[in-house]
């Protein structure tokens, strides 16, 4: 594959391809944390996260959620349409974990009233900060329209994805997602990845964390929770039943 | 006064009165900022943010803003309705300071594209956190009709404060306000105090700030620049015109 190295990110590179609105998107095994303090591997990680996003991706078209994904090209490489990124990160959350359990004092696995949607600008060297659709309309990131579009495609997303891992014993407790402009017809579909990379997976029976704060919070197991993950989606009995 | 008091706050002490619907806000010269990690005293800062408290107090509620404002009763205390708090700070801003500016590492005094508003929990321990109305909700500290009412009222407050400092050369940067409901009809009110405490203002010619950031930043002048926007308000000539 001769394709031009578009842009390198913490999990993924990203090439062009032969069709100027497609890009090809290389899931790698490295994992940063906490806006990239902690770096290491993941044994296999890209190969599962390809995968399981693509199976997520799928899931979603299936239910009417529009994304970028085309389809899996081989183990580590996606096909996808070619997005103007919004920077902005849309995280849905059903239960109190992480920085919205510190935030509010909560203890982790607390169930939420009702469902949290977060906007964060998408800035390193600002970390990330929380905003609001004002903050948005003054940065100048997106239009009020597609603020409303991205909150409601998160909402969808969240009752496919919740109640699909539901019948698999997982809890989805939070996620994060992101959009962008398909140039070609102007509108918002989803991108990025959908993986324990981006949510928090925990075992409905167990509680156990099935996704990436294994390897943040250095719980060991970290591959065996992205295998178990992948296992669960493809309906294959949980390895300990 | 043989009110008993209810409760004691950074800068003012509230009184019961013999009317259960009332209470007497009495207005002290104590000052903290930094959530009380800086303590101190503005000689007259009491008297001074009754009298303008009132004044805009009586400016909003003649052009349709309800507020908990009954009267001025004397130099340090007034008689307002009994509100039941929501813990909720809603601040609006024209022009970028204080934390918004380091939060998008935007220079002070850049005035904003457009009005950001922006709701804060109210709590002390976890240090009044930004949050949005989704989390309002898995709160449960107002209802989505409040939240609304609130920040509605909050931009009607914007448009009649700004232009009308604006008359008297000088900029709303931005603001404070809180609101409760009033037990006798359940109506959503403007309470606390609108005031150099609760307030960035700026002098339109010379940038000079004339609110409780000279005190915060240790810029001297504290109470000639309480005492300035108090002659501003009355329609008295700068003093050093």
């Amino acid at each position: 594959m001769s394709d031009t190295l578009l842009y390198e990110g913490k999990a993924k590179q990203v090439f062009s391809t032969s069709d100027p609105d497609l890009l090809r998107v290389h899931f790698k095994d490295d994992a940063t944390a906490f806006n990239g303090e902690k770096r290491g591997t993941i044994c296999d990680k890209g190969v599962l996260n390809n995968s399981i996003s693509s199976f997520f991706f799928q899931l979603l078209e299936s239910k009417g959620v529009e994304t970028h994904f085309v389809k899996q090209l081989n183990d580590r490489d996606m096909l996808v349409k070619k997005l103007a990124i919004v920077p902005i990160e849309l995280v849905v959350r059903n239960v109190a974990a992480g920085s919205l359990a510190k935030r509010f004092g909560w203890e982790e696995g607390v169930e939420l009233p009702s469902t949290v949607v977060e906007l964060y600008y998408k800035s390193d060297p600002l970390g990330d900060p929380l905003i609001n659709r004002s903050h948005v309309a003054a940065l100048g990131i997106a239009t009020p329209q597609q603020v409303e579009q991205i909150e409601g495609a998160g909402l969808r997303v969240n009752g496919v994805l919740r109640e699909f891992l539901r019948q698999r014993s997982v809890v989805l407790v939070d996620f994060k997602l992101e959009f962008g402009v398909f140039k070609k017809d102007g509108k918002i579909l989803l991108g990025d990845e959908i993986s324990p990379d981006t949510c928090r997976f925990w075992d409905a029976e167990t509680g156990d964390k099935l996704d990436k704060d294994r390897f943040r919070r250095d719980l060991g197991g970290v591959e065996d929770a992205y295998q178990e993950i992948w296992r669960r989606l493809k309906g294959e009995c949980n390895a300990d039943a």
